[in-house]
């Protein structure tokens, strides 16, 4: 068992920006608005769904810490969380999902079309927005990034050789993914600082969205679908290869590995072999591994903070790694 | 029997830019170039089943009637065509289409979740380049279509009440979802010439474009499968409701309208009963009202043409017009 550590909570790392993350819903509401009606149904279905506004929060947060004094900020954090938006909407259509933080998904409440549209309205909303603040620079960081990702996404679909998936392939995907908007928000809020300030924060966001991804994908091993909302083991049961997997097949018996590939053959694997390779990956030491190289990288990223000046939102940011490393769900 | 008339070639109205225009095909491949096994395998399909090239064209002979010396206007026939791309890819996919310009759909060769993840992959190709080229113009008038192309998908989807359905409406989902990105393409062109040909030429784009989705919507009942490559009565097969049926619907008997409720309330309607419908329509003169809107539409871009200068660019546009409207396929 690891020890138990307080967990930091997100209202707490949220704190030095609460008055502008309260703005964000509402910039949210009016950059998405829409007069035809199944739009505002679905907008509405969104901002219900609204997560934890991570993305906003990190984004107000690099801002604060590296003085930036950007009054487009609200509507920066708007638009991050409005693209993350847009990608989960296209993700679970591409998954076929049927709950996405505990709501029904739009392909499930509305159509598998209504899905592949709205993520296509979403992201050109942002662009839209994008383009009235009329600055280049946030726009070339999320077209980027918004590309990135999918690249990210097609890698995911192309691991055909499951077994021989290696560390190096994950890192790209996870990179893509999930770190790359991350790293985005960070440096879009940044970008009125200093460029030394941008740079690290880039950084930081990046090594953060990958510690965030494997901590993501160890839950997926550890916790039970009652704390996550999702059931455990669907990642293996959907044959995703992930970073525990990747690091226990090395050390695994022969016998452990062939349960793999059993796995990784059935189109719809059995409860008890799912439970089995997860058993497995533990003994093999998978879920130490990856435990410990998501601990390097919120070191890596803690260091990138010590260029900035002390402030309230730099420890927020330094939280927040906490926060991506320990969550529960 | 409509009077006979000398179709215009395509290769005709192109013959001013054909130098252009063989530029655009290696400039979209560049833009969409990636390093990543499948999309690069993905691409060179899309390269393969490149369309007619119609909307550079468009932008290409707007830009040279307009005299608007746009050094830039090669790569913006190329981001136009991409955008017209991804918006195909993602309709292909919505509607499970298998076929489109007579090669397998991204959908049937690959998989529907290839289908998504490259609209979007080159969705944001095509704005990275915009942004490159560091001009807020062109990106706040493509942004703008393509939210726009976005509601009119979510409108075709909608039409619940086929047999309410209004022409205006229809004039709604036309406009957004074809004529936008011809207007777009128009606008795009002229965009370094004078504001009075840059407006001229945008109304230009939406009234072809316009009579262009009338003129295809008619090809549905008119054509056969061997010519258009669709299987005719497609649209009555698939219940989408067009111009032809809307303008013969007031003009129906009470058995006439039976059947077509009849057909829109049969998952997969018989043929028999599909084409029975496609006489009724043509019957009742919807086929005539639909012809007579298309060339008013047309007659109406025309007008919008006078106030260019005389050059090979303008006759060209002209002929584009006759093209739209008398294509066979």
């Amino acid at each position: 068992m690891s020890q138990q550590v307080v967990p930091i909570a997100l209202r707490d790392l949220q704190r030095p920006v609460a008055g502008e993350l309260e703005r964000v819903v509402d910039e949210l509401r009016r950059v998405i608005a829409a007069d035809f009606p199944i739009i505002a149904d679905v907008n509405e279905h969104l901002v219900r769904m609204k997560g934890k506004l991570f993305r906003p929060t990190l984004l107000l947060l690099s801002s604060q810490a590296a003085g930036a004094q950007d009054a487009r900020a609200v509507t920066l954090a708007a638009v991050v969380e409005l693209i993350h938006l847009a990608t989960l909407v296209h993700d679970d259509s591409v998954d076929h999902s049927v709950l996405r933080r505990g709501m029904p998904t739009l392909n499930a409440l509305f159509s598998h079309q209504v899905a592949v549209i709205m993520g296509d309205y979403l992201y050109s909303r942002a662009i839209i927005e994008l383009v009235r603040l009329d600055d280049r620079e946030p726009l070339r960081v999320f077209a980027r990034v918004t590309n990135e990702m999918t690249i990210g996404e097609m890698r995911q679909l192309e691991a055909h050789d499951k077994l021989a998936y290696s560390e190096e392939q994950y890192d790209q995907l996870i990179r893509a993914k999930t770190a790359s908007l991350l790293s985005g928000a960070c440096e879009v809020g940044a970008l009125q600082g200093p460029a030394a300030y941008r740079e690290a924060l880039a950084r930081f966001g990046m090594q953060l969205g990958m510690a965030f991804q494997i901590a993501d994908d160890l839950l997926d091993y550890t916790e039970a679908e009652a704390v996550t909302g999702k059931p455990s083991g669907l990642d293996l049961r959907e044959h995703k290869v992930t970073l525990p997997l990747i690091a226990a097949l090395g050390a695994m018996p022969p016998a452990d590995r062939r349960l793999v590939s059993e796995l990784m053959a059935a189109p719809e694997p059995a409860d008890a072999l799912v439970a089995q390779v997860v058993r497995c990956v533990a003994v093999a030491g998978g879920l130490d591994y990856a435990r410990r190289r998501a601990l390097e990288l919120a070191q890596q990223a803690e260091a990138e903070l010590d260029i900035l000046p002390p402030s309230p939102a730099r420890e927020a940011l330094r939280d927040s790694i906490a926060y991506a490393v320990e969550r529960r769900s």
